[in-house]
């Protein structure tokens, strides 16, 4: 299934993609679909109000999930890139829900940067409470997949030692458009094309099969440190290619489109607009 | 005023402390009432069911914020210890609203650590939504202050180059009880004496009045990156003397109690328990 969070008239809507249509499963959005039990067979049951999926307007899949957790250097060839050794336990920072933005909202550049970059990234939608999560717990956990544009502002990023003031900027990181579940992708450690498209340019471009720590391992290391909730994020990493770790670096400008995309998934197409 | 919020048998209520009574105010919890314009007059002027304070069980002052973000690197004397020279901008990292726990709670050492450790800090409550808030904006935005003990899992805090993996522990992190309101500890940028008691013994004492960027600073830098909302939580740093830094270095142990307080605030008083 291919599913996902719309606005409508009535406010924030969870849908089923079936074909072109959009079908209304009758909750508010994901998070609240994810926390029902056996909310698998209600959704592929539903059959609602239907939308044309043509002219939805996404909303970020899980619009309030309570915690988004982010990893860094995950990727052989990104890590190299930022000349670091591989590592041996995943990297983790900070999102909030006020950080998130729909898959084709513009994207608003901060006055306050000039350092305003890209990150595809494979995001982990959980759709079942765990703690301390076996491989198996980890595996039931996962909702399905989504893609994420972890935009970073480099030059706060890198104020401090602590990148979360450069990483969770209101509503400054897309989401979506559809979480799909993981039967549709080859299962719960997808090896999919991921890749972002600047104008038109190719600026990243790598397989999520290479991430040093896959999904599955991701839940359960996370889960070992706090509880994942339905409707919570987990953005995996992203792939060589981001602007700071360019020669000279590239940024993000305001009248820009870029394309976050995951081959199966879908894609995030944002316009970077001035503030 | 002093405000909390309170487990009963009919879930948390939003408190006034009155002498030795707590007097209901008909919200859910201070986050609910902090959300409502003209709280601080409805807070003074309510008068619903008491409870004798004695025996009120304290959860965190907010249960539930969208937002905890934590400053490290913000006492002089805490810098020197750790070997690092003065900041030039704060540094910030984020706990989870499941991270936080009660005043009086006990706090559970988790088995994956032997590196559990403590900090005082002075932590700033938001009353009123506010955006790139001005120094106005800002002082007029805090509801009041409280005390929070940022529990730290230092080995696993220090895995990465981020921290957020040993910040963030599940009920880990006590904050309250009072959240008490700028009038009576002097203002917005209050000078009150800190300090951390382990077993009896003083291991962090200092005063907030020494802290580098003040609350004022703190909710107009964060806000510049992202809304700060009624409830959400910023936690301005510790002083000298946490255990990791001691040499030898000191951790908590199950059995311990570890006292966390702020004069004007009053003190989490937590005992340690083992998983």
């Amino acid at each position: 299934m291919k599913l996902a969070t719309i606005r409508t008239a009535d406010g924030t809507r969870a849908v089923r993609l079936d074909g072109e249509t959009l079908v209304d499963l009758g909750y508010t959005d994901l998070g609240e679909l994810f926390a029902e039990d056996g909310w698998q067979a209600r959704a592929a049951a539903a059959s609602g109000t239907t939308y044309p999926a043509e002219s939805a307007d996404f909303a970020p899949v899980v619009p309030n999930p309570s915690k988004v957790v982010c990893v860094g250097h995950n990727y052989t060839n990104h890590i190299k890139e930022m000349g670091r050794d591989l590592p041996s336990y995943p990297t983790l920072f900070p999102k909030f829900a006020d950080t998130l933005l729909g898959a084709h909202d513009d994207i608003v550049k901060p006055a306050e940067t000039e350092a305003f970059d890209w990150e595809v990234e494979l995001a982990v939608v959980i759709g079942k409470q765990v703690r301390r999560a076996d491989e198996q717990q980890a595996a039931d956990s996962i909702a399905g997949f989504t893609v994420m544009n972890d935009i970073s502002v480099r030059d706060w990023q890198f104020r401090t030692i602590e990148w979360t003031q450069g990483k969770i900027w209101e509503a400054s990181t897309p989401v979506g458009p559809y979480v799909v579940t993981p039967d549709e992708v080859g299962g719960v450690r997808p090896s999919l094309e991921v890749k972002t498209v600047v104008d038109g340019q190719v600026m990243q471009q790598d397989d999520t099969g290479t991430l040093l720590f896959d999904p599955v391992f991701l839940v359960q290391y996370i889960s070992t440190v706090i509880t994942l909730r339905p409707g919570d994020i987990i953005a995996t990493g992203t792939p060589a290619g981001v602007g700071n770790a360019r020669d000279p670096k590239v940024f993000l400008l305001p009248g820009q489109t870029v394309v976050t995309e995951i081959a199966g998934l879908g894609a995030c197409t944002n316009k970077v607009v001035a503030q």
